[in-house]
């Protein structure tokens, strides 16, 4: 990779990188300009992707096989590509459905007002499941792109809920008819391509699965453009995920707030967020794949994608280290100590002896109210970490 | 007010339009400037709204009784307020904390590091609870203007989380052991005064209030400045709690999105969103109060404030009136009409029959991609009735 | 058009209501998914559009020319147009370059790191220069969908800013000494599809424009949806430049703020927004075309096209009637007066004598400080008007 | 500073850091919460800054003499300032007109819609022009917080351009007859605390400047926080500003964009975007001085403010030793070696025969399209850099 160092830095399968078909394949289209890269197939990518270090590959249906392929060419397809995972020893953990890009879609997929569409997006992913499966993931994303409006006249935001309850309390008992071994995780998004898109952020999408027949089944995928997009703090919002058991799949890429959904390679924006979320993950040993879903500038060649992908795994792994360096620095460790110490009164739990008690308390607020934090020390700490001047 | 007519658009206190003492009772201090306006007690307040066709006030505790207040002194402001709620008819349907304005507070109030702040804070909380029974509350709002971090490297988020799930556990326990008639409605804020808040959106809140030990007691308190602060579609969210059946209260105002919290006049910003918003309420026959979390323009003297108060009313009402005028509207019940027919398939319920037949289903998708939605006639007339020119 | 009536609110060409081909002709394709329309003819659009009362079509050059036609080719596709035009009474008085398409722009025209980009661009430009010129237009538009970064590492903003001034200095005099009939107008804004575009704001192209050789000859372009992507009110950017004789032409449409580029419907978001964008153009009696830069949502088929084209020019004319209402209105009237009367002191005209007096007059300072300005009355009032109930 | 090493990023005057009184002096109050610490004297704010490397403090007018003080309360605080500069070397390069706090500035200052006001306005910023000249200073900032509105209905955004010019001109004029020797810095705004400030960005300013009488007495003090809340990239504005020859002075602090103004701590936010910003004041050796508009998180004491004031001036050090590293790095001087080779061609000069070369000239269409530009790798490399792995 045009020099990058076999270091401290370097990418293995352990670390459990994955990269869709669809981000280093991204050939460079957008709304105001065409393709400027040919294809790369997907045999191509996932050998690359292997002596790169990355661990797997996820696919969108359709990323596989072309929508108007016969049966006989989606199984050569599948089996060609089975082979070169055996034979790179990459693997599939995730897969999802393109629920988009077919014009058949613009109302939605599972939100269309035409229940046509919806029995036929149910159809698509069911199928696309089987195709999972077989490939060996584990892990089942939904990203609803067209589940929204333009206007709110169109459509009541109430039966939509309903409607997308609906489809995934459908594919949870198809699953469990079929017996497979497969988890789903919901990706929420604010906006772009419809207008405003339901569930826009990781809250809504995770109080949305509490409501499902089988929430054990369903978590999330949130993705750090998509909470970015809203202005959110996105660690705070994969925090709460991760709290409540709900971390399934990770997204990770760049963004810059409150613009046009951009997919920048991860770390290349606020490198501080990124920080923050790599200590998350890191700290809690979440288990997950770290999946970039994101894609080369536009300005790109292939050579530039390669490159892409290997500066995306290779900040990870940067910023891993300094995760590590931050928990071991001694002046950190020693706000860090002091602040616990102040926060080390009992747990709060209620009894009516307690309540009492409380209620009756003396508390010495003048003190309290002098006291400072501490806090800009332990930023200029983390950013003097984060600089690699400390 | 000022020659606002006596027309059909005029409140009166079965409309359930209430207001804050701390909004009508804003200064016009902003972080760059001084008051400009003189306080106003609450009892004048009262008074005023009363006339103006209010059904009632809502307080934080300071709002009401100074923090230093003497027993007696406090005693003595309740009654005097209860016998004005007496004279006037106006109720006190809401009340809440004031968690923010306190220097002890400046890390948080349930989610400080100082375990001695998340004690104080609940002794606060504990007491201000007896003042709103003894006022008549029914309903108790939490909104943590403190419950955030500048720096990700001071506070856990999941420790956040956990705390706040104590404190809210532990008030739910209280007013239960009490046999209090109340419930709790959590407001949600994406950002400001801190950095970034805690459960910044309806959705993140919604999520947290499944992991309580009494769910059934808390629900949510939008604010529509606060959604769109994050650039969120506020309806899409109110609908997803009211789905839920969690919509407990509801806090009116208008905000441009992308920048500093406004409070303003509701439906004078996004008239449109406003609204949808007014339709959705009052297509749910959605029983709660319409409170006003706003404030007039730091520009105005006094009998701004009043104007600001009546045309808060009384756009809600003219919004009211266009959301029947769109139902009844013959051009658009048709294309609504056409939509659903097209809607109208059965219910995705899972068999496994049901899987496979669906799964074998033929679609004529040429067809299906070709058809048009007729949103932007739609979206033109519901425009135009906004408009009042249909 | 299905319906809209013949009424106070039916365009005319005397309206100077403009549509871009590529409005119009927008086929649906967007970043996640295919074209959902099929294209419509130039001649096609031109007559329609004639129908529906508006004043003429807007173009770059390979709208109506394909990029590799040959000259033959251009010059019948050129006189088809043109006699489409004559037939119908529609004008081309603005055409513009496309240069974002193509993939050899993928780094910027005319600040491209490549100089035989930044030569090609010139190039593409003069030519299509002749074919506006030849088309009868007055007006020509500059907008610079590739100059930006997605990385400030690989440019200088510094050398962009020369290279684009180099490109329009040069462009000015190619003007000149074909004695073209034609001014410039430039059109900024913030990002996408590039990261960040150079000039983002109508602010920064003005500035722009007096460091040019001939600023005489170049104005703005500004368009809606630009300035309120960076959450900017549009009315003052453009009163700027109308004060500054710089507003050249304009680009009409709707956008939420912060986020991707939507370019709605003219009046469907913010139609308070766009009331006071009216009443700019309209009380400054201003000349120029009102061009509608925006397309019909995603999900219409081609009626859904013309639906969209016919409700831009009716909201824009419901609008223009309510600028006269507002105008009209004597309490809005008495209140602007009494204001209008606060700030009739004399001009504050520099001379040492003025000077000295200024410094040592006394002012009534609390008198001053306890008026209000009556803005929550007036600001209800002009709502009353654009919800029609007034 | 709580063991700041003194070693290569250690201020000192020849940096040129200044501090205004009232970002160190800044008690933490805020719209929800009260003053969290206690006044710092001037005096002793010089002192420690002094002791901390800094150049100079900067101050409005309030920050130093009170309001209400006599005219020999002035002049004694004044001495006591001046004696403590001479005392301890520090400098007064800057100072400015609180013309935001006094209730009296509510409907704006040079641009209130009464003409008391403005004349008020301009009174007290000649009082406060005297003062700053007494003090040494050389620079005249002004930053109009009330300039705008919060409804459009209030004020003509035209009139509002020309009273502002109006006053700044007469006050250039007030300067030269005095024969001071000063020149006017002015700050843009989008928001906050009003709706909507005019001249919201560096650009729309830099354009206004062109409008005066004077303008080569008048540049630009443009805020990192400024242009970033509304999302837009600083260092384009900053660098359009450089290149006009407009930028005298510069405020350096952190933001997140799309919210209220947060005045963080120099690089604690968008680390990488104040590295550009640093790279472009170096590269320019732009001879300004570095000024920290910004304050303490409110969570802090006294001590936080101080290590808030240490870290800013050691931050901007670290990211200056950076863009050594950057222009030094080989492998980033071969990447922008050969971009520059390919952006070598002649300069776009006009001359009739030039444009009848241009217009014929072949372009390898086929060839460019297919080049990739290495941005990729380069901000890979950049990133590297900054978190100093490379």
């Amino acid at each position: 990779m045009s020099g990058i160092p076999q270091d401290a830095f370097t990418p293995s399968p352990e670390h459990h990188f994955t990269f869709g078909l669809w981000t280093v394949g991204n050939p460079g289209r957008d709304p105001f300009g065409d393709p400027v890269r040919p294809p790369i197939s997907p045999i191509a990518i996932v050998e690359k992707l292997a002596g790169l270090g990355a661990y797997g590959v996820n696919l969108h249906d359709n990323d596989l096989v072309p929508a108007d392929a016969s049966a006989a060419e989606r199984d050569r397809i599948v089996r060609e590509l089975q082979a070169t995972l055996a034979a790179t020893g990459m693997k599939v953990p995730m897969a999802t459905t393109n629920l988009f890009s077919d014009p058949v879609f613009r109302d939605g997929a599972f939100t269309s007002n035409d229940s046509r569409v919806r029995s036929y997006a149910l159809q698509k992913t069911m199928r696309a499941i089987d195709l999972a499966v077989e490939l060996g993931a584990g892990m089942y994303v939904f990203w609803g792109g067209r589940e929204g409006v333009e206007t709110n006249a169109a459509k009541s935001p109430q039966d939509a809920v309903k409607w997308f309850r609906e489809a995934i309390n459908f594919l949870c008992e198809y699953v469990r008819a079929e017996r497979y071994d497969l988890r789903f995780a919901l990706e929420p998004k604010p906006n772009e391509p419809r207008g405003d898109l339901f569930f826009p952020t990781i809250g809504h999408m995770l109080a949305f699965i509490y409501t499902l027949d089988h929430p054990e089944m369903v978590g999330l995928n949130p993705e750090v453009a998509h909470d970015q997009m809203a202005g959110l703090d996105f660690s705070h919002g994969v925090a709460q995920a991760l709290e409540a058991g709900k971390l399934f799949h990770i997204d990770l890429n760049g963004q810059k707030p409150g613009r046009f959904d951009q997919d920048l390679r991860f770390g290349s924006e606020d490198p501080k967020g990124a920080f923050f979320l790599v200590k998350l993950l890191e700290d809690a040993a979440w288990t997950g794949m770290r999946h970039f879903d994101s894609h080369a500038y536009r300005t790109e060649d292939e050579q530039g994608v390669w490159d892409f992908a290997a500066g995306s795994m290779r900040t990870y792994l940067i910023l891993k280290e300094k995760v590590a360096r931050f928990n071991d620095d001694p002046e950190i460790r020693q706000i860090l100590g002091d602040l616990r110490a102040r926060g080390a009164g009992p747990r709060l739990t209620w009894s009516a002896e307690r309540g009492r008690a409380l209620k009756a308390e003396r508390f010495d607020l003048p003190a309290i109210r002098r006291q400072g934090y501490g806090y800009e020390r332990l930023d200029q700490l983390t950013m003097e970490i984060l600089l690699g001047v400390r």
